[in-house]
């Protein structure tokens, strides 16, 4: 139970302060953030809001977007990375979650490729303000408008490319628990885990497919399954809980969080 | 233009007799069909219709559906199966499509093992009336309800363990373009490559995302470079277009026979 971290998209609905208060009534002293809400609250007053409430902030989304092809668009998304990064850091936060970018066009090879030149240009720059950059697949429903990185094998491979203390990757098990390749990717993995989010897989999908994330213990995902092979591969770290969802958002976000802090121990419990 | 198939399904709006005139019209002598509209039409008269207006039937879509627990429901699915297998020799078709169906509970490894353990049942069934099995990977954001075979690496382990001329896979571009280890799987496969399918991949995906396909050329599938790399295994046989799109549906079929017509070359010429 102390592991858990609360996505604060998964209750958006709450404000920063209430955040604070639902995961405090119910032990939790964790939460990921997102760079939008941050930034209407105000950067230093957030993260004087969580530091004040004893709280941690084990990462911030998101930064990435790499794959434009036009000069002037990708020079815009370093400088909005090295924003993000800054950001990260003065949450205290260890992890700025990436997610690559779609496709502008039908190269799906050369969007890749500028996935890796991007990161290569900003690890260092992370590096240097104590940020870890997290490479997250997703589902390759996603790979087209959204992100081109969809297996952890890929992630992977353009973590190893740099020192395991600036690139690792992200494992959510919304996007990966479909891979027969899930336990041998999660064994390479090891160090380079940099944080480890759940959120259940249920169908029918809405349209636009982006918030049809279920409730943990709603769908087919065999988390405790999934978590024994995330924790031999050596990760100890916070287990995020990051779901986005139309009828979650629309119910009372306290009530979430507590129904998430309920049925957590379960889903990283032991497996059957 | 000869190796075009108009799969029934993508002008499901045209009758059996409709679809051969929208065909002939535009210089296309094969089809690939579904069993529900064959059935609707009748088996003989079917077979019948297509024989005698000298078209090939080129597969029949489909069979599969193994991964019930319960023993009945696992013994009916193998009855359906072999009269899928009856029907595909009625109509002369070589291949009989296998979508291998969705998870009945939380275990993956299970379903997919009970998917293994039904070929093996059929395959010498099928053997026995010439007609070889596909095996279909659909895209993983079918998993878990539709089919638990979503890569083309998977696909082949499992064809793999028959004899060539009894099991092979189905390469669809709608569900394997976004896999980075399309290249590898696909030169694996070579004779394994049963039948080849085209349909391209749009966003945003609609509501329950089954009939999201797009019209090729309307989306990011990099056709000829696929169908190269298809080609270069050593497949040279019909190619079909499989489309599920309520826009084309609504359309006049015979007009959407033509416009795939015309399509047709480009998509399957030389790589730029």
């Amino acid at each position: 139970m102390s592991r858990l971290s609360i996505n604060q998209q998964t209750v958006k609905q709450l404000s920063l302060p209430e955040l604070v208060k639902a995961c405090a009534a119910v032990g939790v002293d964790k939460v990921g953030l997102w760079r939008e809400p941050v930034a209407e609250y105000g950067l230093e007053r957030s993260a004087r809001l969580f530091a004040d409430a004893g709280f941690s902030v084990t990462s911030l989304c998101r930064g990435g977007f790499f794959t434009a092809v036009e000069p002037e668009t990708r020079r815009r998304a370093l400088d909005d990375n090295r924003a993000a990064i800054d950001e990260t850091a003065a949450l205290g936060a260890p992890i700025l979650v990436l997610v690559s970018g779609g496709m502008p066009d039908r190269d799906l090879v050369g969007a890749r490729q500028r996935v890796v030149d991007a990161i290569a240009e900003l690890a260092p720059y992370a590096a240097e303000r104590g940020v870890k950059l997290a490479v997250e697949p997703l589902h390759p429903m996603f790979a087209s408008d959204r992100c081109v990185v969809s297996t952890l094998a890929q992630a992977l491979e353009i973590a190893e490319r740099f020192p395991v203390d600036q690139v690792g990757v992200c494992v959510d098990t919304y996007h990966l628990w479909w891979d027969p390749e899930l336990a041998t990717g999660i064994s390479r993995a090891g160090d380079r885990i940099a944080t480890y989010q759940l959120a259940d897989w249920i169908t029918p999908l809405p349209a636009g497919v982006l918030t049809g994330r279920g409730q943990i213990g709603d769908g087919c995902v065999d988390f405790p399954a999934f978590t024994a092979v995330v924790e031999s591969a050596g990760y100890d770290g916070p287990i995020e809980v990051e779901i986005f969802n139309d009828e979650l958002w629309r119910r009372d976000g306290a009530e979430v969080v507590a129904e998430i802090a309920e049925r957590f121990p379960a889903c990283v419990g032991k497996p059957s």
